[in-house]
Order: structure tokens, then C-alpha cells, then sequence
């Protein structure tokens, strides 16, 4: 039985972690859970999973949470804002923490777990993205695993186990290509948030499924599974594989290639982060090939997707620069589903904060160092979105 | 640098060993070479991988190649006949033995080799499938490691490198179609030897060649896993893939599929069963799944190639009825190969004699038993075979 803490328990990767639990009750247990503002959500959690200890981020819904479960007995311990969250992180004897708090608000937890000692099941991409140069020397230092329960991430690692050191030449993410994989490049132009959020294989967050559609998603993953694997960006590629049943492949230095399939569902990485190094019995259905019966390739168009290429140039420049490239993006996603930008804005928006963090990066920066450079960066998108709205109306006046 | 010995140096195993050899001399060093008859070819090869020792198994060949290569100082041992190629086997401090011999051939040496202590490169079938069940008694006692060298089970054993215990749930064994995957099951029946021996894939032996056309390869593939991973054959599925890129694949517990890819190369499972657990740097091509652009995959069917289900129920007789699967299927090949009888009397041979072979099968066969059983089915092959003639007489006849 193993026992699990759960930040981000409301969202897409929240519920599905509660999925897992509730149809393995003899492997896991629930000790901690931690939410944004989704109050009555949250409070059927707690019944149904009967934690230890519960936070929600917005304060304002402190009283509203403590109501909706004031009838449970015994009571568990209720906190709210940032540092509640980071109290449940690190709280008692959860072995293993999963973190599935969308973006970078996810950081500070997940330090406080690392720090308690608690293994991370990562499912927050900035964790490492953004906060690299500070995570992984925690993880060294408190010895604890960081396990990847993104499909991709997961998939390199399963296919790396076993494999010796050195033995890996080379990273092929795949990408499904989002939702505008067969529009042609000149029709991005004018994409609405609802075309964007039309993910054709995936059931996922609004945010990741904007990064999928921008390909910033594969971006962001490349410099994940840098700081993951400890690969050089030149080992680390990106195939498009519409179908997304290969979650990602590894190419070994005798050319062999390992590769983890299975169909399009988060349950089964997080499953495994969850259960690591064991492989527990489900009744999922079963991988059917000839039900597939086709698997297909073809290279990423980078004129049509220029967040990939933003995120490989933040990730070789290093220090804070993917902070700075994953706040911006998430700043640059918000804006577009609030409808303020297009969406050729983003990589735009992006660009023009990354050029202008370029003077300022700094090579190894603290956590204060990191938490500053995103939220400039956030601030910086504002600014920079602005210009824009000033250029294309220069661009009508003409 | 690993002392390696080589059986079957000459056929296609042996040659693509050598040019392993050849191409990593840091990493690799020949102690012993066998082969059947072909003394120029084993000659040049001992001349420029001057192993300690050297059989040929045609006796009528020795002085011949004694002669071949009476220049060189110093001589190797040289030897001939069956128990020249077990003296090989079991010879001096090779660590390694990769066993290249075609058919039961293969299964004494084989043995002699692991009694000797030796770790053995598996490229020769018939070892487990006729001998397995007196092998696999043998492997545990000598502590040895059965490393498979075919790329189907290396496929399967790389991907189940870190795989926990009990944590394989299935089997899935490519198969490439062989030489008439596209010919419809009506057209069979008029098929000749050229036609047969064109493989669209792979380059192998002309036995192999056929078994793959037949795709009893797959069959007898199916018998090895069951012995080399111990899974039930409920669990062992078969799924075309013409392409020949994904080697073989497993399914986990929790549904996760792994899978090796690659060209169709032997060389690739070679080395690694040669450099286990090692992964040694080769500039062989890299895989391109975008040069590849698609991967396509359907159910066998059954009805055109009935050697499957023959070898599914002979696996599952067990005992020394594989061993009568494989000797029957060995001589009926090399009778359609003489041209002696037509491509569909293949499995109609193979199941009359395990037919015949069910009442006498021996459930834990010594290996006297198994190769008595072997003997017996050769012989019972060309019984078989002539009843066959019979019978086309009659039909044409009525």
C-alpha cells in the first residue's frame, strides 16, 4: 500500500491520479490532496478519498471547503492559499507526491516535497522547465526519484530501464501535432480559441491543450527531458506521429531503437510513476495493433511551428531562460483564450520577452532568481502583446 | 574485449558475426570457428581472425583445409566432424558462444558449450525448441546466460531489460508475412522454390527463407519464447508487420507495450547478444521512422498459413513433440527445396507426423529421446511425403 499526496487534485491529471486509486484501493492511499478553487469538487475528494490533510489555493473559499465538510469524522486537517498547499506537499508519510498543478505554481510544492524526501510523480512540466537549475540539485541532495508521468517523459523512461549508463545516444519525442496538424500554415492566422482547444486525440487541460496546438508542448518537453535524461539538446528530437500510440522512442548507441506504446490515455503514465518499479495488473483495454493498423511519421514543420525552435534556443541558452520562455508562453496562452491575442501572437509574444531576457540571463540562478524572471516575463507579454496591437494597427493604416 | 567463439562461421549468422568482429576489434576477439563444407570461406576466415581452433563438420574436408591454410604460424588447432564442432564449442576461454547452425545441427554443440560454462549467443532455433526442455535444466545449472541473437526475442529480451518480475503480461512477435504475404491462399498451392526463396526484408539462409514463407519461422518463434520467458502460450500472439521494423514487441501488467525497432539488420540483435549488457557504439545507419513514414500491422491468417497453429499445439504438447515439429518441418523444406514435393505439402507433412507422433510423445525427454524423435520424424517426413504422392494420384484419378 502505497501512500500518495495529490496537488492539482481537481484538474485533468488530478482526477484521473484519483481514478487510479479508486480501482486500486489494496495499492494506494490518499494522504494529502490540494486544489485551486474548485470547493465542491475538492469536498467530494475528501469524502471519497478521506485524506489526512486538504488545501485550497484560493483563500476566499477557506470557510466555503471547511463547511461542505464540516458533517466528517475525524475532520482533516483544512489550510488554504500558496502555503497550504506546500504544507500538504510536504506533510506526513506520503511516499510519493504527485504534482499535477498546471504551470508554474507548481513549483514551490514540489520543492517543499522534495525536501520532506518524497519521491515526485511530475506531471508539471515547469517543476524542471522552469525551475531546473534549482530542482535537480534538491533531488540529488534529499536522494528522492523524480518519476515523469507525462505520456512522453514516461515513455523514455520506462524504455530506459535496464538500459546501461551511456547506453542512450538519442531522445525521439513524438507529437501528435495538435489541432491544427493538417491546416495549411497561411490559415493559422485567424484560428479561434475554439478551433485550438479542439484536441484530436488527446483529453486534456485548456492551457496544455493550447501548448499542443502551438507545438510548445514538444518545446517544452525537449527541455524537460534535457533536464530529465541528461541529454544534449543536439540528442533530443522531435517526430509527429499523428496517432499519438508511440509515446516516445530512444535510440540506444548500437542504433536500437526502444519505444513505449499504448493507447492516448494519461492514466497509464501516471499508473506507472505511481507504482514504480512495479507494474500493477489493470483491466485498461489492451493495445490492439491490428485494430490500429497503421502507425505514422513525418518530420515537424518549423516554419509552421516556431514555439519548438523558441524552446530548443531557451533551452540552450540555459540559467533562467525556460522560466523566462515557459512564463511567457503561459502568460502569451492566456491572453489568447481570453481572446486579447491571435494566436500567431504567442510565439511572437514569446520571442520578443526571450531576445529581451537575453542580456540578463542568468546562468545559475537561485529560486528567487527564477520566481523573478517569470513573473517579469509575465509582465513583459503584457507590455509586448500591447506593441503588437500598436504594430498590426500601423500595419491597417497602411 | 570479449573472447568470442563462432558455429556456422560460413553461413549468413556466421558472416554478419564476423563483420561485427571486424568492425569492433577492440571489443571482440575469435577463439573458435566451426562450419559445415565450405573450406575456402572458413579458410579466409581463419587467416584473418586467427581463432586458437577450427572445425569443419565434412570430413572429407579436412586435409583440404589443412592444406588451405598450412602457411600460417601458428597453426590453429584444426578439426573435423561432429565432434570437432562440440570440441570448438566447449573450447578454451571463450566467454561467448554464438551458435550460427542452421537446424538440430546446432543442438549438440550447443549444449557441449554450456557444460563448458560458456555464455551463448542464441542465433540457431532448434536449441530450445527440440532440446529445450533438456537445455533449459542446463542453462540453470551452469548459471550460464541463453542471450537470443534472432531479432524477434532480442527485441523481447532488450525490452524486457528492467521489466520487474511478473510483470510480463504478453508476448507480440512480428512477423514480416514472408515471401507470399500479398499472393492470395488460392494461388499457394502452384508456388515454386524461386518464388519462395525471394523474402521481401530480409536477407537469410534458404531454409529460413522458407520457413518464413510458410511462416512456421513464426511458429517455431512462438515455442522459443515460451521456453526463453517462460510465458504461457495463451500469452504469445503473432501480428503481421510488413515492414520489418518493429522487431517484436510486450504488453506489461498494466498495459503498457514496449517495443524494439530497427532496420532489418541482423546484425544489430547479433552485437548485442555478443556485447550483453553492453550497448557499443556502431555508425550503422540510424533508424528514420520520417524516411520510414508508416508502420502497418493486421491478424495472421490462420487458414493460408496453417504452420502456426501446428506449431501452437505441438508447443503446447510439449514434451519432444516441438522436436517433431522441427525435425518434420526440416525435412519437408528440404524436400520442397529438392523440389520433391509442392509448397502447401509443407504443413500437410509436418501435421501427419506429429499426428502419428502424438500417442508416443515423451513429456520430459531426455536427449537421446530427442534426438531419436528428431530421426524418427525425418524419416517419417519422407513416409509422409510419398503418401502424399499417393494421394494426389487418386484425387487426380477420380
Amino acid at each position: 500500500m502505497k501512500a500518495i499526496t495529490l496537488l492539482g487534485s481537481t484538474g485533468s491529471i488530478g482526477t484521473q491520479t484519483l481514478d487510479i486509486v479508486a480501482q486500486h484501493p489494496d495499492q494506494f492511499r490518499i494522504v494529502g490532496l490540494a486544489a485551486g478553487r474548485n470547493v465542491e469538487m475538492l469536498a467530494a475528494q475528501i469524502r471519497q478519498f478521506k485524506p489526512s490533510i486538504a488545501a485550497i489555493c484560493d483563500m476566499d473559499k477557506l470557510s466555503e471547503l471547511k463547511e461542505a465538510i464540516a458533517d466528517l469524522d475525524p475532520q482533516p486537517i483544512i489550510l488554504a492559499g500558496e502555503e497550504g498547499i506546500v504544507e500538504v506537499a510536504r506533510y506526513g508519510d506520503a511516499e510519493s507526491v504527485v504534482t499535477g498543478i498546471v504551470g508554474c505554481a507548481g513549483l514551490l510544492p514540489t520543492i517543499a516535497a522534495i525536501e520532506a524526501g518524497k519521491d515526485i510523480a511530475l506531471a508539471n512540466k515547469e517543476t524542471l522547465i522552469a525551475g531546473g537549475p534549482v530542482v535537480l540539485p534538491l533531488v540529488e541532495k534529499h536522494g528522492i526519484k523524480l518519476l515523469p508521468a507525462d505520456s512522453e517523459h514516461s515513455a523514455i523512461f520506462q524504455c530506459l530501464q535496464g538500459v546501461p549508463e551511456r547506453g542512450l545516444r538519442r531522445i525521439l519525442l513524438t507529437a501528435s501535432g495538435g489541432s491544427f496538424r493538417d491546416l495549411p500554415v497561411e490559415k493559422l492566422a485567424n484560428v479561434t480559441v475554439a478551433d485550438a482547444l479542439k484536441h484530436p486525440n488527446w483529453t486534456m487541460g485548456r492551457k496544455i491543450t493550447i501548448d499542443s496546438a502551438t507545438l510548445m508542448n514538444k518545446g517544452l518537453e525537449v527541455i524537460e527531458a534535457h533536464y530529465l535524461f541528461g541529454l544534449d539538446y543536439d540528442r533530443i528530437d522531435i517526430v509527429i506521429h499523428p496517432q499519438s500510440i508511440i509515446h516516445s522512442l530512444i535510440e540506444l548507441q548500437d542504433t536500437s531503437v526502444l519505444a513505449q506504446l499504448g493507447w492516448a490515455d494519461m492514466r497509464l503514465p501516471l499508473l506507472y510513476a505511481m507504482s514504480y518499479p512495479d507494474r500493477i495488473y489493470t483491466d485498461w483495454k489492451q493495445l490492439d495493433l491490428v485494430e490500429i493498423g497503421s502507425l505514422t511519421f513525418k518530420a515537424p514543420d518549423h516554419d509552421k511551428y516556431p514555439c519548438m525552435q523558441l524552446a530548443y534556443s531557451a533551452g540552450r541558452a540555459g540559467g533562467s531562460m525556460p522560466a523566462v520562455l515557459n512564463a511567457a508562453n503561459e502568460q502569451a496562452v492566456a491572453l489568447f483564450l481570453e481572446e486579447k491575442i491571435r494566436f500567431l501572437d504567442i510565439p511572437r509574444c514569446i520571442e520578443l520577452v526571450c531576445d529581451r531576457h537575453s542580456s540578463d540571463n542568468c546562468s545559475t540562478p537561485s529560486l528567487d532568481d527564477i520566481v523573478a524572471a517569470d513573473r517579469w516575463a509575465r509582465q513583459e507579454v503584457l507590455t509586448a502583446s500591447e506593441d503588437l496591437s500598436k504594430d498590426d494597427r500601423l500595419i491597417t493604416l497602411r
